[in-house]
């Protein structure tokens, strides 16, 4: 049998390696300032709470930290990440980032063709997962406040499983969703019957530390919230939940067992030793002065270095900056020039599920140093008027 | 909307709660003499070794045991495992648990309908994980050393996308592939054009510390290797791996990304800090004494109780016994008596693909101290000649 002769899946056939991401290897070069990742940055993991948790563990549990554990989770963590939202553990399931709990609804919910709905843009990571369900989506017109509900009629939501949005400084447009919005949205897809999946990374990263009411606490019982720890303890940890109406809890707790029996107890049980002295009222406040600092320093740098006609997103809290460019600028074109002059960041078009505008692009403000921010951006500004005058010229001649 | 609105996927309608996992719940009861778990035991656990690896982790690479990392997995770790494996690091793949490797093999392989080959009977986890993506199953004829390679005909091979095997110490019968049948199976493999998964826990279990040679290292770009240290280290780090050929590779990494990114990097680190200092040299014959003690400790305490007509596995390694009744008897009923006894195991008949063997059942002899054991396979050996005698008041009058 030669390498070639074994068949794959359909929807393994249709996983391809991105240019994109073949591109972005390269952004691990030292000398490259990288707007790319969606990193958070390793100064705000709480490392010494995080040791103390562990060497509590070893002390106290480690027989039951390094034993097999229930597939929903460890009861605790469970128990204290119900009380944060006002529901019960037994809605809670734990999951291996909340990446896992995208890909655990597109197994409980995605059949071949499945409708799915879906913001413009929306998280690529969400639609690499659903993808391999094989879905068909269909984009929700949005705005710089997030999808419209106004939009949301029957003839879209009709058969659609479920309506996929980050309402909180999302990725990759660091946009919010208003309060006012909010209570339309979930009183919309209520009059339509259709599930909110809510995912919510970003929510404790609001620069003044206010809150808007999730959709979940508006409506428990339609709309299904992830939650993920990846953003205010560690990423490394790979924690995340999901928060459901019991009936489809039942339906992804036995999918998680399927998938990988359950989620690290080591890591559960240091995640909950660290969260239960109160760790985030502490923490939160470090990551969301350094965050805001970070993301005053963006914009600051592209006021000075971006030339006219260029468009941004004023993020109010999270880890990103969208950018349009000229509609007839392609930012996949921009990120060759830039990645030579070793600065990178990520095209917008892999984040539209249909009809990309490849004039946009991600800019990630969090791991790069203020200084190193204005020299990206004005590198950046540079490559863009330069286009801008070639443009020009093509266009005058 | 109420709560019965939503449409699940035709794969998560066909989830269903297991009633054996309904009673087995009861086994949780501290007065539980409990044979069902395939956990190992708490005792071999290295804590220790992993304490010490966790303060060193701490004090060395904090930053990077916290953030995001290759969706391949820590490098250091795969090149330990590679070099054990006599491979090269970019066949190797980390997975949460090899739970999740069996998740990513079904994603990338099977499409509804797709023909899988299984042993007979076969491991309950992998029949979860497959079914998961809708195969039909195709079930080899076995004996006590495992499957018949003369059995892999064209006719059952054609079209089939893999042959699912464990060959060392296999859960549940507890047998092992003999080197010749080894041999057998990977030509004949070959020569029908079919691509073999290995599934391996318990290879480095064997009682008398010997090995037999890995089908992969018989045909590495031809078997898929699946291996894990939740036996050897650690259930509770989930740590599991994928060795397979680059082609292959490739695509689980990219189904893994889409699933959830990535392998804590936490986790992993703490393994290789814990392995690299040769740990197993000293920590695997303990495990091996111990886990040899205890399966002497319920052979002798069989052949003490057990009525005649009854058969069981002598396993040279591994977790478990298999245990047949006689052919009119159901484990499941005897179930339901000795958890009233307080004594539990898993009836056989889940882990057949097909046509089920009712009258099997699984023992797992790690957990339990030997004088429980005793007293365990003593109660049992009361029911089944109860249930003989009942038989054969019922058959005489």
């Amino acid at each position: 049998m030669d390498n070639h002769s074994y068949t794959f899946s359909q929807r393994a056939n249709r996983l391809n390696s991105s240019v994109i991401r073949e591109i972005l290897k390269l952004t691990e070069r030292p000398d490259m300032i990288s707007f790319a990742g969606g990193l958070p940055a390793p100064y705000t993991f709480p490392v010494e709470a995080l040791q103390s948790a562990c060497a509590s563990l070893f002390q106290d549990h480690a027989h039951a930290s390094l034993q097999y554990g229930p597939t929903e989770g460890q009861m605790e963590l469970r128990e204290w990440i119900a009380q944060r939202h006002g529901t019960t553990a037994s809605r809670v399931l734990m999951t291996t980032g909340s990446q896992q709990g995208l890909d655990l609804l597109g197994k409980v919910f995605i059949d071949p063709g499945s409708k799915i709905l879906v913001e413009t843009p929306t998280y690529l990571g969400a639609l690499q997962a659903f993808t391999l369900y094989e879905p068909s989506y269909s984009s929700i017109p949005s705005d710089d406040f997030g999808l419209l509900p106004q939009e949301l009629t029957p003839e879209l939501a009709d058969g659609a499983r479920f309506i996929y949005t980050i309402p909180n400084f999302q990725n990759p447009t660091g946009r919010r969703i208003p309060l006012n919005r909010r209570h339309e949205l979930v009183a919309q897809a209520k009059e339509l019957g259709i599930l909110l999946v809510e995912d919510d990374p970003y929510g404790e990263l609001s620069y003044s530390g206010d809150h808007l009411p999730s959709l979940h606490s508006l409506n428990p019982d339609d709309v299904i919230y992830l939650g993920s720890f990846s953003k205010i303890l560690a990423p490394g940890l790979r924690l995340g939940y999901i928060i459901a109406p019991e009936a489809i809890h039942l339906k992804l707790v036995q999918a998680k067992q399927a998938t990988d029996l359950h989620t690290p107890s080591f890591t559960q049980r240091i995640a909950y030793e660290a969260l239960r002295s109160g760790l985030l009222d502490s923490h939160l406040p470090i990551i969301r002065q350094r965050y805001s600092a970070q993301c005053q320093a963006m914009l600051e740098a592209l006021a000075r270095h971006m030339p006219d006609g260029i468009h941004w997103s004023r993020p109010e809290g999270g880890m990103f900056i969208w950018l349009e460019l000229p509609e007839d600028m392609d930012a996949e074109d921009l990120l060759q020039k830039a990645v030579a002059h070793s600065v990178a960041f990520v095209p917008g078009a892999p984040f539209y599920a249909s009809s990309p505008h490849r004039n946009t692009m991600r800019l990630a403000f969090v791991t790069v140093p203020p200084e190193r921010i204005e020299q990206g951006i004005s590198v950046l500004g540079q490559l863009i008027r330069d286009q801008l005058s070639i443009g020009y010229k093509t266009g005058s001649f």
